[in-house]
């Protein structure tokens, strides 16, 4: 037998996992949908002119590519081949890869479609994207992305709204305990003004982001290696370390920003984005005033979201912010705000196993079987599937003439939860009898009070 | 601005295809489940080991091969590098492929999950698939696949479901003129013994398959350049070009067959499917025994099913047949029966274009948009929006304060039907105006009566 595997990374969804899939990306795209997104898809391959350049180095070292069709050594500078520069080779032999995130091939297709497109464009696009990144648990080399984004307008009002869905989509999944941490990218850069570190603010947004995972002495060796003025890290801390509620957060950093007016326009828009949740008549209880969440991605200019669902062992769940320049990459006459927040489905999936929440019946197996005892009612039995799918009822008869026991086994283990059995004193009087296969109990009905038995 | 493109073979799917393709799948997905089937997703990168072989060599050609990550040519060969012998260099630097169909990666997952499968198994899959094809109309470099298979029953209950589940799709989709063509490769076997030609079968089947396309004239050509007797013609175009109802097909065949076992079955098999579709309580109206049909792939062994809707300019929206051993690619020890058929999304949705039978409401616009016309209506409309949401209605409100002629544009260009108007009346009075969109027409109403208005 000839060896057969999946390449690393990668996973099958089987007919279980995949409703339970269903189940969750069916509910987030309601979500999306009650609040005026559009679904957009995009292709899995781009130009890699279109994908390089837009993650990083790291990024483009994870980006999969593909082989250029044919003879794909001719373009190819024959001494770079031999002399194994495979850095320098590559653009030559493949000028296609895989999408890495949805991201830039929504900038592309803005760009491309601006003509046409009505803004402010909400559009969301739920699709995989590929990573060669090194596999362990929880990270795949091929996952989905769940986005949803809002490009063409400055107002808060979309910062709100995404609040608003979140809160609305684990409403649906049933999650209960969770915070939406937020925070601005203002906020965050009087921070580094007040401690005279404006020319370091990508470190020490990375050191701050590390906070919650390494813990303070951790970030403060870093800042120091990083050269940071060992005499303004007391001041951070007081300040990441402040306790209270979101109001008294954003009081006491009113009082140490009277100077940066990066800071308090960063901490106006945070207050405006709350007021705006109540405006439309709902409760911000889960957000949480972060100073610590800073998001490693540079493009974000705005709020930034992140997610966490309490007492589960998986990561953030979802994620987002405001940039200034989506398009910028592609086109830079063209200046488009933009908002967005994606969900993770592999992590929600995780977390909904681990709380024990997916919904008894999150299955696609069928409603019910017909099995049958001989030839006649086989004949019986062919015409009654036919009748209940006709009234929409999914439903199965054993293909092969085997007996009434291994009937029952296939509907036992296919987990299918009624079964009519079918026998000739059943054709005769059309008294038929459907067997409840969890519980075992049976009773006699009519074809019809079977139809409006299941399809209540 | 640096230009930006999409590979060639390529498409974006904008939310008005989206909307309609979307359609389409849910149809058939419902269908599909009706009948017993569930889901399954494999990953879209395949080893190549997986792949390669299984699609005849212009299919290896076809293949969309990945780049190995990381240093790439550090396991090629120098000399074949410095040849540019690219065809044996190919296998040391890409060991991944995109998958070209999802028949090879269910049988793949059959193999690999035998154990915890029960059989007959039923699945569907709805996903893109790669091929390295030449563009042109019509056909794409990614396009989607949407099968359905059973495997683990030789029954020919599943043939004469898939001729219900075409039937079923398609009067879901309101296309009323088609021809379910219908042909079993006993019947060809048994011509080809007619012809004393069995070590020619597949040429002549080949030949065959192209009598609609080319015409008599170009077959008699193509088989007498491949070496068959042309003394023999006459007597295939005679059973070629027999006209007559299914049934006197058959016995016209079965005249002709007398001394082929393979031929008689193949007929007897036909039958009997058509006999099981009325068993069923269906007709099999349009249901066509076409001898011309012979659809290229070799491992069919009996029924073969190809579907034309009449009156459009699209090839066949649909196909299949059974094969007798799926998994042998994989496993030798492994016979697994099977019978599967596919969906064109594409060419449906060119022939639902072309009919003009997508339904009017095929779209995902929001139902509503609510504008305002000062800060105290925008208020008000916040708190209705949501309530809106909450009440299932997909709505929007725009988020910036421009004026009301801008909002109504907004919702002209979105194609969005219903539009509240909010101003300072209708925050004293809480009777607000329902503007129709389509006719211009306006209503006074509270917000209850706009939830229950737009909820019918």
């Amino acid at each position: 037998m000839e060896k057969v595997s999946l390449p690393k990374g990668t996973r099958d969804f089987g007919p279980a996992q995949m409703a339970k899939r269903s189940y969750i990306i069916n509910s987030i795209k309601n979500v999306f949908q009650k609040y005026g997104f559009l679904p957009l898809e995009t292709p899995a391959m781009e130009n890699l002119s279109t994908l390089t350049g837009k993650y990083g180095e790291e990024g483009d070292q994870l980006l999969f590519k593909i082989l250029n069709s044919g003879d794909f050594l001719k373009a190819a500078d024959p001494r770079q081949l031999a002399n194994g520069n495979w850095k320098s080779v590559t653009p030559a032999i493949s000028e296609k890869g895989l999408r890495y995130d949805l991201t830039v091939p929504f900038a592309r297709y803005v760009v491309m479609n601006r003509h046409e497109i009505t803004f402010p464009f909400k559009r969301y696009q739920i699709q995989p994207v590929w990573r060669a990144d090194r596999p362990q648990k929880g990270r795949y080399r091929e996952f989905y992305q769940c986005d949803a984004d809002v490009v063409g307008t400055e107002s808060l009002v979309c910062e709100a709204e995404i609040i608003l869905m979140i809160q609305d989509a684990f409403t649906t999944l049933g999650i209960k305990d969770y915070s939406i941490k937020i925070n601005h990218r203002g906020v965050l850069a009087g921070i580094a003004e007040l401690l005279s570190a404006q020319t370091k603010e990508s470190s020490l947004f990375v050191a701050i982001d590390k906070l919650e995972k390494v813990g303070e002495e951790k970030v403060k060796e870093e800042l120091t290696d990083r050269g940071f003025n060992s005499a303004s890290l007391p001041l951070l801390f007081e300040i990441l370390n402040f306790k209270g509620t979101t109001a008294q957060k954003i009081d006491f950093l009113l009082s140490k920003f009277s100077s940066s007016e990066k800071g308090k326009k960063g901490l106006e828009e945070l207050s405006r984005v709350l007021t705006l949740v109540q405006n439309f008549g709902a409760t911000h209880t889960h957000v949480e005033f972060d100073l610590s969440l800073a998001r490693g991605l540079s493009y974000y200019t705005g709020c930034i979201f992140e997610v966490k669902i309490h007492n589960v062992g998986v990561g953030s769940v979802s994620g987002g912010g405001r940039y200034d320049n989506l398009t910028a990459v592609f086109d830079s006459k063209e200046k488009s705000s933009g908002v967005g927040f994606s969900f993770g489905i592999d992590r929600l999936y995780d977390a909904l196993e681990e709380l024990n929440i997916f919904p008894p019946n999150t299955t696609t197996t069928s409603s019910l079987l017909v099995t049958y005892l001989d030839d006649e009612s086989f004949h019986y039995g062919l015409k009654l599937v036919q009748n209940l799918r006709n009234q929409k009822i999914a439903s199965e008869i054993y293909p092969d003439p085997i007996k009434i026991k291994k009937q029952m086994e296939y509907a036992d283990k296919k987990k299918i939860p009624w079964v009519v059995v079918i026998g000739s004193d059943e054709v005769k009087t059309g008294m038929l009898t459907l067997k409840n296969m969890k519980t075992g109990e049976q009773s006699k009905m009519t074809e019809e009070q079977i139809i409006d038995f299941i399809k209540k």
